[in-house]
């Protein structure tokens, strides 16, 4: 069904386009030719930007064109016109249609790359972007917002483009409702490829978001669909739905760590999605309801591992007369028709209850409201492992109307509940991702509720009327989905980075000068050699790739003597600066950071790993600056010494759920005479969807660390949500607290050997700032 | 345009009901019989309910029509099937018509009269109530909530009914939208009679009410057309409008005490209604806005005095992020095409601020965000009398887009809005009530904003295509709309009270026995005339219709000498009992009560007006039991003296805004020696949409009261929300405060004469307990 959809929409493509040729329509070489080819076009015209790089332009195109004669503004070859450095777009008028232009390199100046408006009294309707790439067009800093897609207006659509590496703060496309002009929109959001967004590391970094809660009453009627969502991993909301009416059909997100959230808004309509997770991962979610009247029918959910907030199915908990911009109870809602294979306690009912909170938060923060009116019906849950609690409760379930579900838990037992009832059957993979049930379930009995009728075909298209079953599937498609063929996606010009093939190359450096030019010269992936003994560093390295740097030899690591200046780090951790270390010796002269982000511009994250090493006399290990953001720090066997700081992460201190990294992963390390800040990691404000960072530190010794130390907390994770310490030593540490942990969230500590260290202590509750 | 839509439907309904003599119907004459022939019923039956009283029914009228051949259950002859005793008629399934009932003399035993559902899974859908009458069927007391007509199911009708008398608790007509059954629901209700549903006395009386907050993001599509609402007075929202996209289209609105009210949910249309005042009353308003995309088009407003919440067109302030079930923000509203006839400062914006409360009130009752994105467009104002304020702003009107609005002010000047401007025009009377621009205003410039084309016609259907002007008339239209025709609306069978001619009649009593027998035997309306000089009363006289009783001669006032049983009263007030008392002398023995209410089952309220007379010697002189109401205390030119307790109305201490009395006057009368509760008016529970009770005390004096006054306080009016005290004397009166009045609201006092008497203060905010 995809293919097709994607031949019919090529062939509207050509046929839009075909009827023109570069000789009929305009053809502009600079800005001045487009303004002047923009202010004198008629409906039918075209205009035909230049191949070659547009840098620094703002285009408005206004214009009026009619259903039969856009008018349209396109590269002269698709994926040609390079938009770069500060530029946008703005449309406004009627039945404007752009094409094929590559936003690279570059930011907007303004609040969006592309806008559905010119003005608040300016929008565009019935104008269509198409065959269009925005790539990593990111702003200088994660605290600069701004939007990639800005929808205004009525009917304005967004199809074919590919679009990924937002880092900044704000969704990539946003629907924007304010104004009876962009009520009733109608949009369309349709064969995307919604490339990888980083995690932000807080709040704002939605891929799609529909509306906002001060618009949330409007009807909205959006359709996002036939979209692929790599990745789209900076927030816990995929998609925020904010509105009403709308409809999310046949998308396919694929190991996106967030759901798509009915965050506010009602009565939409959620139908033949899939949704595929990972093994590994339990940041992939599916589906979260709140609110009213949504319809999730004919959905595919696979290999999710997520809980709670981020669970396969989430129907939260709402509050009593909910602020606006908080949770409304979840009402009349039908769960129907979908297939959960191989998830992990898919359903759950209740998630976010926080009524054992009452004591330290306003009652209109407590989400007491639990589900009530909602049916859930002729679903298939089927699990190679069987899974002991398919259905989490979090409050009582009295409220949801459980009807002919059917589950293959392999004998393992559940704890029953009327309307889910265990069957044998078998499933078998038509294409990778997918999963069908391979043993008749027609004869099955299904539920017949209320406007069930309308649930006409199953998620491959095929009619329920010919033949009905429970589950997302009733038959093997007569074609098959090819989910993971990316090229469906996007525009056809262009190939995302996780299809092309690389190959990486090993440079061999034998002094300072050296690796410096080696460091400027590899490609990200590379690997760089550390030949000689001693590499005697005065000025940092700049890291704003993917690189490895290890010693030749492992039995006879490489020094790194650092002497640059007083406040500089050995490395330099820049935008997309990927760095692993293996087998140094890091050396610094006391006053230096072995690693540090920039100060300012940190428009992209950074990584580093560091194994197998040694580190010791710096003032920092490592020091993450306010807006910087990592999204893994690793230190595994590596031996920390001699330091007057360990590794900072808490700049982040303005309390609006931001953080400094998402995952610090420490394994087999020895942190030895580190004065203070051995681990400081910080999030501030209370915001019960952020479910970050992450901190796991094991088979770990501290000794005679913290001395220096002010606030007396060896190992400080005040607001992280995810702590894990387990088997580690802490010996001789003169410090108050080992760690002070958050009972109320996901934070454990097991097998560890404390002596003359202080207490590691949990307290429940943590008093927070409140972000609304 | 009203009548040949009245000629259309009674077409209607001669086809419906022409095709089927009582001869093809199934006759039925009992409860029995009917039940059996419900059950038997096929598409296109007819059940005829005999002629006569149907006592203690409870009718489930269960059926399945189709559109061609609804089933019917109608009277033999429309009116003569009396419904009365504990009755009422539920509907499900699908085309059900009912007609010509007249549920009378009973009350629902249930929660509704006639319900749109047998219970939550069997809705009626595509049914119809026509041609029936439901008068006074009220509940015992005004506690006991039920609804006269609840809407439950989809596409379902109420037209052509009289509908009038409701005293209890709960919504006259009420649509309910909870579960996907009820929504999206279409329902129709129009060309019926509301008649005068008296004052309640606190909240939950409105005449129709649509959804409630909990529902409130549910699509409704309600459509309420061409009814005529006559002196519905139960509370400050006449329709209180609490779902989206309803429609009130071309009713007239007479004399109502309350207001066509967007309470919750959004996008409602209000198009082409009439809103008819009076000069001498405030309490009849117009439009009162809330929430999101309202239309305010083409309406008409006459003589309309109210201020604030009930101004002819209130736009409220909201709460910030308001809680659900409070008030959100207006934004998108468009107000055009409307004209204001002699109404003072009949715009009113940011009504309902009350950011002044910060101190006292939580946050989330903080009204404090005002009007924006909205735009008051090509209306007329006309003023026979200059208005110095037409446009009241209660908070900054910067989000106000006022466009192209004209008023005739009569060269008064007012405070200049750019958008209003003063133009020469005059208007003439084309029938009563209905002034329309006699002068040609369709010169004047008009606005043209975002899909003000939809405004296709005026009030009288004029297209403006042909001729458009500012206001809501265009022109003189072909037909008058005969507004106060009554005949137009409601049953054609039905007469209402407003339209009877009735002849009073004077008795003349000369005894206790024939004054007993003159009341029970006179009519509604009848003076009773006192003879002798003295009557020795031994028991208590029941007054439960309207009459008046007077002496003889004026100048020889008669004495009514109680002698009856402690705590009982010399006129027991009962529901509907309406007494005036002139030139009479009324003495009790000191312990029974002047004036008290029933105890209990009072199912309507009472009124009492006591003129030119003297009361004294009693334990009480009005006792006021809890649940009693009336809309009318008066004491007018009348000593009260040596009584125990004055006029009590302090029993309503549940503290949801209900209170015991709309209006208590006292003019001109000397109260001397009575000991405590003088006067005590108590109404408890903030609910800031209550605009009662009405206090007015003047050019009295108080001599010598309140000695055992345990509170201190002589008059005590706490949480009345309009008092007033002038021109009184205070003498010798032993107690701590005169009046302690809430300065908050409309609580003044001017002109008294204070001595001996303790202080009489104001206080600006009162701690009042939060209802909701």
């Amino acid at each position: 069904m995809k293919t097709s959809l994607l031949v019919i929409s090529a062939a509207f493509l050509y046929f839009s386009f075909a009827k023109k040729t570069k000789e009929e329509g305009t053809y502009v070489k600079d800005i001045t030719e487009l303004n002047t080819a923009i202010h004198t076009a008629s409906p039918g015209d075209e205009i035909i930007m230049a191949n070659g790089n547009w840098n620094d332009i703002q285009i408005k195109f206004v214009g009026y064109g009619n259903e039969k004669q856009p008018i349209i503004l396109r590269a002269e070859t698709a994926g040609k016109v390079i938009i770069s450095g500060q530029s946008d777009l703005k449309l406004g008028g009627e039945y404007l249609i752009v094409s094929g232009l590559y936003f690279t390199n570059g930011a907007s100046p303004s609040d969006a790359v592309i806008d559905f408006a010119i003005n608040k009294d300016t929008v565009a309707n019935h104008s269509r972007v198409t065959n269009t790439v925005i790539l990593d067009f990111n702003k200088a800093q994660r605290n600069q917002t701004d939007l990639w897609v800005l929808f205004n207006g009525r009917y304005n659509e967004l199809d074919h483009c590919y679009i990924a590496g937002k880092s900044n703060r704000g969704p990539t496309v946003r629907i924007d409702l304010a104004g009876n002009k962009s009520i009733k929109n109608h949009h369309k959001i349709h064969d995307n490829y919604f490339g990888p967004r980083p995690p932000k590391g807080g709040p704002s970094a939605e891929t799609i978001q529909l509306g906002n809660s001060y618009t949330s009453m409007a009807p909205s009627y959006t359709v996002v669909s036939n979209n692929f969502f790599d990745r789209c991993n900076g927030e816990v909301e995929i998609i925020s739905s904010k509105t009403n009416f709308n409809e999310f059909r046949n998308n396919v997100f694929y190991k996106s760590e967030g759901s798509l959230v009915t965050r506010h808004g009602n009565y939409c309509l959620i139908d033949g999605n899939y949704f595929i997770g990972d093994t590994d991962s339990e940041q992939i979610g599916g589906v979260r309801l709140i609110g009213t009247g949504h319809w999730v029918t004919n959905n595919y959910f696979f290999n999710l591992k997520g809980k709670t907030f981020r669970s396969p199915l989430a129907v939260m908990n709402g509050i009593p007369k909910s602020p606006l911009n908080r949770y409304l109870q979840v009402t009349d809602v039908v769960v129907a028709n979908n297939s959960w294979i191989n998830c992990d306690s898919p359903w759950q009912f209740g998630v976010g209850t926080n009524v054992d909170q009452k004591e330290i938060l306003p009652l209109s923060e407590i989400r007491s409201a639990r589900p009530i009116r909602t049916i859930v019906a002729n679903n298939l849950i089927y699990n190679d492992k069987g899974d002991q609690q398919p259905i989490v409760a979090h409050d009582s379930i009295d409220g949801i109307d459980f009807e002919n579900n059917i589950i293959n838990n392999q004998g393992v037992s559940f704890e029953k509940v009327s309307g889910l009832e265990a069957k044998g059957f078998t499933v078998s993979e038509l294409e990778e991702n997918v999963f069908i049930p391979a043993s008749d379930i027609s004869g099955t009995e299904l539920y017949n509720g209320f406007e069930f009728d309308q649930i006409k075909t199953d998620i491959f298209g095929n009619f329920r009327e010919d033949k009905n079953s429970v589950g997302a599937i009733v038959e093997t498609p007569s074609e098959k989905p090819n989910l993971m063929d990316r090229s469906q996606y996007g525009p056809d010009w262009f190939t995302s980075e996780a299809t092309n093939s690389v190959v990486n190359k090993t440079h061999s450096v034998g002094s300072v000068s050296q690796l410096t030019k080696a460091i400027q010269k590899a490609k990200s992936g590379d690997t760089i050699v550390l030949t000689s003994n001693r590499y005697k560093l005065k000025t940092p390295l700049k890291i704003e790739k993917d690189l490895t740097i290890r010693s030749e030899d492992k039995s006879k690591k490489a020094i790194i003597q650092y002497n640059g200046q007083e406040k500089t780090p050995a490395f330099e951790m820049n935008p997309k600066g990927e760095l692993t270390l293996i087998d140094l010796i890091l050396k610094g002269t006391g006053e230096q950071y072995a690693f540090a982000s920039l100060k300012n511009n940190m428009s992209s994250l950074y990584n580093l790993s560091v194994v197998d090493s040694k580190i010791s006399d710096f003032d920092y290990v490592l020091k993450a600056y306010k807006l910087s953001f990592s999204e893994y720090i690793k230190f595994k066997s590596t031996a920390i010494t001699n330091c007057a700081n360990g590794i900072e992460l808490s700049e982040e201190t303005d309390d609006r759920g931001e953080y400094n990294a998402e995952n610090i992963l420490i394994n087999a390390c020895q942190f030895k005479e580190v004065g203070k800040n051995v681990i400081d990691y910080y999030r501030g404000g209370y915001d019960e969807s952020t479910v970050g960072g992450n901190l796991v530190v094991t088979n770990s010794s501290f000794t005679k660390c913290g001395a220096q130390e002010e606030d007396g907390v060896l190992l400080n994770t005040y607001g992280i949500i995810n702590v894990e310490l387990s088997g580690n030593k802490f010996l001789d540490n003169p410090v108050k607290f080992v760690a002070r942990l958050w009972g109320a969230k996901n934070n454990t500590h097991s097998n560890n050997e404390i002596k003359n260290s202080g207490e590691l202590i949990v307290e429940e509750n943590l008093p927070l700032k409140l972000m609304y």
